[in-house]
């Protein structure tokens, strides 16, 4: 017998110790992080709201209640029960029975409204039924996107849950070895923004953190065949975790599956959604571009069936001698810094990921309070001297005044914007504008990925700010609904319509103008000096975006007859700063400067060289810390 | 065809055109590092004493010319024209002819007259016989290592060749990589003194320095086990580079065939022949602690069957993109600073090993003259900021004032001493004291392995100090020869013989009284007040040497009759230091202050935590370099 299957058997016997003798205990078993008990009394444990806590608190693990099968009342039956007992504002719009586990997978427009108070719908529904319920959200805006991913975990199911019971027993081992260490080595972005990437490893365990590509170097990946990564064979990482979807830090995560490795990817939920997005976009566009792409689009289903979501504030066992818990990271949906907690006690690191310090429209600023820190890998994007940016405040200000000249003299605002995070900062500023009199309320096309990423958004309120998150909650005031939002699903007519109707504002993708649908708004819209072209993000050296600011005016276009050819670009340019998802240098020093506890040593990554150092220098002299600003695959050793 | 055939086709293409028409090439193959030149006129080549080296400076190899098996007069009639050429002086003890590859190997007691003015009577031999003579020294002293070791490999030379062809075709493949990159990865003797070993790492090469055991702490070996060492594969490693034979440094190179490694060990002739001796005793040693010796000694016979041996100042290609060159270390018979020249002109890496500065009676002062060189890791034994030891003078002329005070009361002298070093720095102090008068000449009795190791210093004078090694040369001088040396082989009833007579000197290990011969010693004379107990070596803290130093006089004994008892010392105890292998904190300022070039980085390692990061800090402020005191289990990148 395994030390796993001896384990399953101790905590078993503990468990039936534990619970009234009227509660039967069929199996235990791990599935990834949670320990999932099987009982013939599912209405026993949900009509005591505290045990599944005791429990989870003496075992110190992750505890799922389910229904042994043998005690289910059929589906049909159950069906009905469920319903009656979930009031109808909740809105249900999919319920999904799944008898070899007992769970019922209850799709709402308003979750909330299934869960109850503190829980008290859901156990009751388990107590009238047996069934265990999850509950996801209805996308309040379809996303194809969610409705793929969710349809595909439902399909791979039964493969899903052999998955994860492998993980499970992959977690809980024992331990082997006595020796420690803690060690950081750097496999991308070091002294360079992009292909973002780390190994953390102890004498037992090895987790990658992120794995990305370096846009706009396409050549430049992390350095994954050095022995201390997969140079000695991909099954020998024990995690993957994922701590953003945008392709610095996610674009190469399905290649690892290529590679052979089949374990675990954390990552939020909305995270995961995004990835998936995401990568098939990067796919595509690299068979565009000519390029052969690293991986087949089968590789990114392959990192969504391994996925394992975790929630902010989770912790969870992720390897026997390594907690992993998330906190929001401020900088995109689902963004998170990774705080792990080394051996009972011995040492703790937190990974930054990209994060925004402030509060922004969308999301509340970065979390930096932990239990314990000793090492932080922080990110050093403007961690330059002169790296300060505009004031949100002002930059709306300035943003505003431009649409409204615009549109006062008759003319069109075309905004080239990523489709993940800025988009959705704009919509909000031009909702507000206009709900509140400061715009005119004239229609706001979504062009490119923008509208599904939006519609992502709004699966998981959660993940927004909190007072966003209360508007889409309590007062069905969800911004991202306004009727002035339009998505073009219509092609090159309806852009043509778009072309030739009144006053409007286009925001399309790609954000650095590097093809995409904003392509096809220059030429419907480039030759007319009454509109305006507004560059709200930062536009890489050598980008079409770039070469526009800096005032080239010939721009070379696709022509839809397939010969290339190229217009003069009459519109207004203009340039809007300090809409960036990433925290400024101000930003990144009063993220250390208010961090609880204070890390002893800090790493600044994801920087340019001048970045990281100026960064690494400011935070020695400033907190008396260690810093250092490493070169990619050095290795660092903390214990 | 493979890529390395390819390669040597047009070797003998390029070949076949540069030299002269009659001279036919049969045949051109790799042995290890060496481009070997079969031809059928192995008489012409050796007419013409450039035409080697021409070829050796225009195809950047070391190369090496054998007749073609056919074209060979039989080993008898070559016997007689071998002896007639050579002159009777030379001393010739053995010949042996091996068929397969043309080569003669003689042993002789002057191998300079085997050789003959600038090669002169080798290329007679080959000009008479066509044979190609090979020249080792007789040694004068007879060696059962050197031996052993002779006869090993005379008997495995067949595998030997196969061994030597497949490195040989490792080391000349096509390079993969265009990435760019130099690493060093610390294994061990990170702020502590024992476990030397280190990888140094390209894209296309990974090459192990040391591999060493701790002293006193069995436990703590080479962290060998991470992926960057023999995780990925004990063959993921290119080549093994040996500093020199210390346990310290080679105890485990035998354990890395016990782990599947089967690619080469590069060192010198010396320390192949002293890391035999010395892991044999190693298992030996462990075999009577009762701990499980970590390999067999079938390993040794592996590790040397796999060695190529260096001369100091031979350039080597170990890899497509690196070379080795050994130079003169100063500290033991045969220890080496291991210079790396990384990619052709990329970048330039030294390991000290262990070094002595100055010189000694023994040694030439460590090299520190390099072509180029960036990057400098550096022992640090006594690296701390008032490690500054005694004269050598001030200390030979104490040792001679104790061991004068001993003999002249009637009194015998007991010096525990290592084997290896400092006991043949003794032999010559002592030797020239009785010579010049200074001592009267008694005996000096040599016990443990001292003889033996003597012994191998005298098998390779051309490894010994200038002044040293010319009167072993032309003087007939050999002081390791005087008649007042005596090999203690008798045993027991020998020492018996010893502690009745009169006045003398022992010399016997081991050097920190931790069992050995030395433990005989103190039973027959411990208990004689005229004699001296004279420690004139490093005594670790927990050894018996260091508590009868600090005072303790009742010392266990094994007792004879196998149970163990204690005896009062009654000798005075004396400790003379000043007789380290190691330079002092002044050597090792001095050898950076003098290196040429002066390295941009030194990694200081091998010193226990402060005197690393005293010596660290004391280069950074003195000579304005990059320094580091690393920690084990890091990982630094230079390009």
């Amino acid at each position: 017998m395994s030390t796993v299957e001896n384990q399953l058997e101790e905590l078993q016997t503990t468990i039936e110790d534990e619970v009234p003798n009227d509660i039967t205990i069929t199996e235990v078993r791990y599935e990834g992080p949670e320990l999932v008990i099987y009982t013939r009394d599912p209405k026993r444990f949900a009509s005591d709201g505290d045990l599944v806590r005791q429990l989870a608190s003496q075992l110190r693990k992750r505890i799922t209640v389910r229904p042994d099968p043998a005690s289910l009342s059929r589906a049909e039956e159950a069906r009905d029960q469920v319903l009656d007992v979930i009031p109808d504002e909740a809105g249900v719009t999919d319920l999904d029975f799944h008898i070899d586990t007992g769970e019922v997978v209850i799709e709402a427009e308003k979750p909330g409204m299934v869960i109850g108070r503190h829980g008290t719908t859901l156990r009751e529904i388990t107590q009238e039924t047996g069934w265990t319920p999850e509950v996801v959200r209805t996308p309040p805006i379809e996303s194809s996107t969610v409705k793929n991913v969710r349809n595909f975990l439902k399909q791979e199911r039964n493969e899903r849950r052999d998955i994860l019971e492998r993980i499970g027993r992959q977690i809980h081992r024992e331990e082997m070895s006595d020796d420690q260490w803690v060690r950081i080595t750097t496999l991308g972005c070091c002294r360079e923004v992009g292909r973002a990437s780390f190994i953390l490893s102890t004498p037992e365990t090895r987790v990658l953190i992120d794995c990305g590509d370096k846009p706009g170097s396409e050549d430049e990946v992390p350095y994954l065949q050095v022995p201390e990564a997969l140079g000695s064979g991909a099954n020998s990482l024990d995690a993957v975790v994922l701590t953003h979807a945008h392709l610095d830090h996610s674009a190469l995560i399905p290649l690892l599956f290529k590679y052979g490795y089949d374990g675990p990817i954390y990552t939020t939920e909305p995270t995961r959604d995004l990835m998936g997005l995401l990568t098939l976009d990067y796919l595509d566009v690299a068979a565009k571009e000519g390029r052969a792409p690293p991986y087949e689009s089968e590789m990114v289903r392959e990192a969504i069936k391994h996925t394992i979501p975790l929630e902010y504030g989770d912790v969870t066992d992720i390897a026997p001698d390594i907690k992993l818990t998330f906190h929001n990271a401020g900088h995109i949906l689902g963004s998170s810094v990774s705080h792990f907690h080394i051996g009972d006690g011995l040492y703790n690191v937190a990974f930054s990921g990209d994060i925004h310090y402030d509060d922004t429209r969308l999301f509340n600023g970065a979390v930096n309070d932990f239990p314990r820190v000793e090492t932080l890998v922080l990110e050093s994007t403007y961690g330059g001297r002169n790296d300060y940016q505009t004031d949100q405040e002002d930059s709306e200000r300035k943003l505003k005044h431009v649409i409204k000249n615009t549109l006062e003299r008759d003319g069109k605002v075309v905004i080239p914007a990523f489709a993940v995070g800025r988009s959705q900062e704009i919509m909000l500023v031009l909702e507000e504008a206009m709900r509140e009199g400061e715009l005119p309320t004239v229609p706001v096309h979504l062009d490119g990925m923008i509208w599904e990423a939006t519609a992502i958004h709004t699966t998981y309120p959660e993940y927004l700010r909190d007072d966003l998150r209360e508007r889409i909650f309590h007062d069905d005031s969800n911004p991202f609904l306004a009727e002035q939002f339009n998505h073009i699903d219509g092609g090159e007519d309806e852009r043509q319509e778009v072309a030739d109707d009144g006053p409007c504002i286009v925001l399309s993708t790609s954000g650095m103008m590097e093809g995409g649908p904003i392509m096809s708004w220059l030429e419907h819209l480039g030759s007319e000096a009454d509109s305006t072209l507004v560059f709200v993000g930062y536009q890489a050296e050598g980008t079409l975006g770039s070469r526009i600011q800096n005032g080239r005016r010939e721009v070379p276009i696709g022509g839809r007859g397939g010969r290339g050819s190229s217009l003069t670009l009459d519109m207004d340019v203009e340039t809007v700063d300090g809409f960036s998802g990433h925290a400024d240098r101000q930003g990144l020093e009063n993220f250390v400067r208010t961090m609880n506890p204070r890390p002893e040593k800090v790493l600044c990554v994801h920087g340019d060289e001048r970045s990281t150092q100026d960064l690494s220098s400011a935070l020695y002299h400033e907190f008396n810390m260690r810093t250092f600003a490493p070169k990619n695959l050095e290795t660092f050793r903390f214990i």
